[in-house]
């Protein structure tokens, strides 16, 4: 028989087997049981339908990981209705569009983001209910969320009747060009990308994950699905403080946490200084460009942590590559484990990943040439929202073209290397950004690199390096220069550098390099 | 996107990843790599196409646990075809209902189970072609595999369209009312059943499996499937012969084994007798009824092997349940802890599993109140192949009706108490066979045993005791009689022990209690 794959499952099972146990460790520090959020789960369905949302309608939010950005998902699953979740680092402008664009009905914010909102509120054509989290009282015509939360009944929300084509979430990916497209993930699409996700990362109701990646990044890389099927504790975490996030993983027994690498980079600076006592076994699960082998080594030999390296889009629910040392490769000890440790890995079980020339063939499998990362299985997205043109585009002959760009060696390990738009072409030898970072990161002085492209006359392009110095460090442009030089081929080496405090970031941590270039030119 | 989730998947994956790896060991302790194997399934898809098979024709196969077996799959999956597997017990006049039933077009033997069905070949009214397993030479007609099979072409063979639900294989239950039925399984079915047993079974690639169970048992539970999928090597073991079993589990450092309780019952008994040296961490998956705690704890204990118990039925794909300590569970220790391992489990993700009475409600969450056991899931078949009759009487409602019959307690754990038919009702009261068996397994001279219905002129039933009692152990009727009234409700207590040399098992291993009821009358 056919059953639809629908999210409401994961909630389902994990109600009946793990009723009792703590679910939800929210902002705040209170404990939910999987029995409580399942009674706020139908309040809020309950609370949507009064407010008119219906199936196929789409519900807003801004948040960052509560406990209220949590049950959001399952309350407007139930109705059938998408969800559309904020980046928090968007402007007042992007929020407008993005709600407008998607024909959201009903936005959900939370108290202290409300400002970002504020002033576009009344440019909005589709919002028609605004509904604050944490707000203690109505006013203004906006919904305090709390009061209106439980005035709503705890019966069994009558669900809409689904297919597991329907869409589920939509996700805005931040265009760096042009204006951002709203992702469809189906409920397929996130439900099989949960069951792959949770096979390669090993989650199992031992765990106790924190949610460091925003939730709204890609659906938290769908970990509010897979850790909930698995009756797993979960810890909100709304900042990236390094000190907050260390003092939680020792207070709950944490094992698991999802996030970018340079948050993690923060995190193993506050752990070499502070050396806190953890005595579980945690392994973290990192996205994004593969960071340098002695960042691994620190935080495996050091901190005695499991590095787990995966890669994805949000086109693609988004996870479809994880790194892991497997039965082939117990020959590789001490720096070649940490080599393979940073390539960015295997493709899942139940996705095909593929590098890819512009002739659309295999590039040789000898970690050298570089072609585009290019992704089929169910987790691919269904398309852009209401842009037929852009979906025709990206999704080409059944493949998802991830414009990421990479290599795979002679064991079918692949490596990205660069966004396709970040590749420095100089004198029309390619440079991989990717690779110049990882010889900076190796300098004691270095606390975090970007390399970027600037403009030259004679080259097209060089490379240029962004450098933030650790604490207390001192080095010289010229110092930097020459380490690189005496470690890499000239031509890749950047003949300039500056200096800055930090580097801009996305909110899920990515270094945005569009900044950077703007900087550099 | 939606891509059609096909079994083909799984070995594409390996042959990518693993291409160098061994595969399968097989039962002549031949290795073959990955590549190895994905050549031969691309010569048998050619040599199956030069037959004449075509999308949707069905290929039979009766074959023990063999290299041939494992291609048979993926084979006759290329074309679009269905697997037919043969259990090897069965009698010449159930192989030609079977054969002609399924209209099976090409039938493949093992070399040493021809003497089975040329009786009547004859009689056959679809099979076009018999392909020999390990035979030499051609002749009357028949082809001999292996010289067959290297005339082929070993380039990639050109798959057929196919749809998720499309049928990939057709399993004849072994009806023991009326004729065998035939459950069609989906490529859907089997994947979706692979993805969670893959990931409550925690296979991954560091695995050697032993394939004991044999193959052509609900495609070995799948594990050919999802094994092949994790890139795990896979032994091939053709008898139950404990002695072969475990020498080979030291010679391949077999790390996980599927198999019928009563497989492991003689696996332990020479285990304690011949103390192997085995160093590796090794786990065991059984299922059907839940073995006595003391037969766990033995194995836990003694053989330091981890004991997995789970749950299901072909229609099923076939597993819905599994035992497992969860982290509710971490309070049982001692006895507790093995009597929960006892039981039988969970629900695994993925599936819906209910106990409900006549009317279809749950039953009480007090581990005493019996009901059916329900299941709703994809794992469930797509029906009865040309029955519609018995299809309608078992799926209802979208809820398939397995005939076992089952407790749940308060932490939801479900427990099979027995099949439906094997309850004995003895003045109105339900007698689970199923417990009084347990009983007989704590006398320390008894080896097996089997209770079964009498009739009886006063109570309309009775339950009688098969027993086969330890080698060179003595004990009376009365005496085994007299233990298990000191421990059980008397009316449970048989009145009556039949002592047998051997029980009648299924090619799987389970007891045949419609014969030994035959005997009881």
């Amino acid at each position: 028989m056919q059953t639809p794959l629908l999210l409401t499952d994961f909630l389902d099972r994990a109600v009946r087997l793990y009723g009792n146990k703590p679910a939800i460790i929210d902002q705040d520090e209170n404990s939910y049981t999987y029995s409580d959020i399942n009674r706020r789960v139908n309040q809020l369905s309950h609370g949507l339908a009064s407010l008119g949302v219906e199936q196929g309608d789409r519900v807003a939010y801004l948040a960052p990981n509560t406990l209220e950005m949590y049950e959001g998902f399952y309350g407007i699953f139930q109705t059938g209705a998408i969800m559309v979740s904020l980046n928090t680092r968007l402007n007042p402008r992007e929020y407008l569009y993005i709600l407008n664009d998607s024909g959201s009905k009903v936005l959900f914010v939370d108290y202290d983001l409300f400002p970002l909102i504020e002033p576009v509120i009344n440019e909005m054509k589709t919002v028609q209910q605004i509904v604050i989290h944490g707000a203690e009282n109505a006013n203004n015509g906006y919904i305090a969320y709390p009061v209106w939360l439980q005035s709503q009944p705890e019966a069994d929300f009558p669900r809409a009747d689904l297919d597991e084509n329907d869409t589920a979430t939509l996700l805005y990916t931040s265009g760096t060009t042009g204006k951002p497209k709203g992702v469809m993930l189906t409920h397929r699409n996130n439900y099989l990308h949960a069951l792959s996700s949770m096979h390669h990362i090993r989650v199992s109701d031992q765990d106790t994950l924190m949610h460091i990646l925003p939730m709204f990044h890609v659906n938290g890389w769908g970990a509010p699905f897979y850790y909930t099927a698995n009756g797993a504790t979960q810890v909100m975490q709304k900042s990236i403080d390094p000190a907050a996030i260390l003092d939680k993983v020792q207070t709950y027994q944490v094992s698991v946490m999802h996030m970018a690498p340079t948050v993690l980079n923060g995190i193993i600076h506050k752990f070499m200084e502070t050396k806190p006592a953890i005595s579980q076994n945690v392994r973290v699960v990192i996205a994004g460009a593969a960071p340098p082998q002695a960042f691994i080594k620190q935080v495996e030999e050091e901190m005695g942590w499991e590095f787990n390296h995966v890669y994805g889009m949000t086109e693609s629910s988004p996870l479809t590559l994880a790194s892991y040392q497997s039965s082939e490769d117990s020959d590789l000890t001490g720096d070649a484990y940490y080599t393979m440790k940073a390539k960015t890995g295997y493709e899942m079980i139940g996705t095909k990943v593929r590098v890819v020339d512009e002739f659309q063939q295999e590039v040789a499998h000898d970690g050298q040439e570089v072609g585009e990362i290019i992704v089929k299985g169910n987790g691919v997205m269904k398309g852009y929202w209401n842009n037929e043109e852009e979906t025709n585009a990206t999704l080409v002959n059944g493949w998802l073209h991830t414009g990421d760009m990479g290599t795979i060696d002679e064991r079918n390990r692949i490596n990205m290397v660069d966004r396709k738009k970040d590749v420095i072409i100089s004198g029309g030898e390619n440079i991989s950004s990717i690779e110049v970072e990882g010889i900076f990161h190796e300098h004691p002085a270095v606390q975090e690199a970007a390399i970027v492209s600037k403009p030259d006359e004679k080259w097209g392009e060089t490379p240029h390096a962004m450098v933030v110095l650790q604490e207390g460090h001192i080095a010289s442009e010229e110092e930097l220069i020459t380490f690189v030089r005496d470690r890499l081929a000239h031509f890749k080496c950047p003949k300039s550098v500056t200096f800055l405090d930090e580097l801009p970031k996305t909110a899920s941590g990515k270094i945005q390099k569009v900044q950077l270039r703007e900087i550099a030119e």
